[in-house]
């Protein structure tokens, strides 16, 4: 059997990343999402290996030192990153694993992980992007732009990915994606057993 | 507009890589089919530009000094090449390119044309490639043989390829063939307009 495809999916904030996942799965896409590691401490509901696994900054240190986590950032003093165990674990069952991380965490994982495929979901526009942070209506128009300048700093790295795709129409994005991991199926890289086989008589 | 991707289509005699192809195009496969030039005499019924564009010797070697000819080979004393300019008038003009070659033509585009997409496509085996050999029932078993060692030694460059298909049966075939198309669209080295579109406010 082959090994399963290792995606990172990133994009701006109000991109529509999480719709798409959502849509994905929701169409029968196969794949295992995986779940991140943080040293913040678990909100209400949230519980250890389903939102994040939830580790001690010690340990989380001495997973980075034994080189268990494939990339990680810290904000305001936490750590956050993705434990290798559990990812490398499902592709070598051959599932499919996507890892939905930020651009500089999907850079990490293109060094560690020269297998990985790298997407990068784009907006229509930084209009429509605006209409959407506006509408959420959680912010004032000074963060919205912050917002939208750190989009476009993260837009323009999307040429460093291996695959853009565009979130105008869900159905046509989410066909993407699928198209993505056929595509990714039938690399000569993941067909060794199979040209072996063929070379059989 | 992006432009067209170019395709590289190999595989060993018997494969089916004709059948493949015919059936693309009669699913409504876009791409235009690159024809080759060669010195040869045209045969009966052959028409200069539609079989084969049909050269003389000095021709075709001040095409290749030109670096107007992307890969080419020597068969029994004749030239066999691919022509850049229509394929590049194509790919410019967003049209997909599907060149029909052999293995070391294939290498020879992928060292000229570093965008190219190499796909390679196997027989279900070495036993049904085989059974197909004989069932023409054109060649005496010794050229059989011949003919599937040579196809052992074309299957071990897949390895070499970016995609592989197995022609087990057509329709999934073709099916990935499409897949591939679609897929190298969404590539980020062919997506810099719509970034780039994006990131207009």
């Amino acid at each position: 059997m082959s090994k399963g495809v290792l995606m990172v999916f990133s994009g701006p904030s109000g991109c529509g990343k999480g719709t798409v996942l959502k849509e994905f799965f929701a169409q029968g896409g196969q794949a295992f999402l995986s779940v991140s590691a943080t040293t913040r401490s678990p909100r209400p509901g949230e519980e250890d290996g389903v939102h994040y696994y939830f580790l001690s900054k010690e340990d989380f240190e001495s997973k980075i030192a034994q080189d268990e986590i494939l990339e990680h950032a810290c904000y305001c003093g936490n750590y956050y990153g993705t434990p290798r165990g559990p990812v490398y674990e499902r592709l070598e069952r051959g599932e499919n694993v996507i890892l939905e991380i930020e651009v500089q965490g999907a850079l990490q994982i293109r060094e560690k992980c020269p297998e990985a495929v790298l997407v990068f979901i784009l907006p229509p526009s930084l209009q429509e992007l605006k209409r959407r942070l506006v509408d959420r209506n959680t912010e004032d128009m000074e963060t919205v732009e912050r917002r939208l300048n750190a989009a476009a700093d993260e837009i323009r790295m999307a040429y460093q990915y291996d695959y853009v795709v565009v979130n105008d129409a869900l159905d046509d994005a989410v066909q993407e994606l699928k198209t993505i991991f056929a595509a990714e199926k039938l690399k000569a890289a993941n067909r060794k057993k199979i040209i072996d086989e063929v070379l059989e008589l």
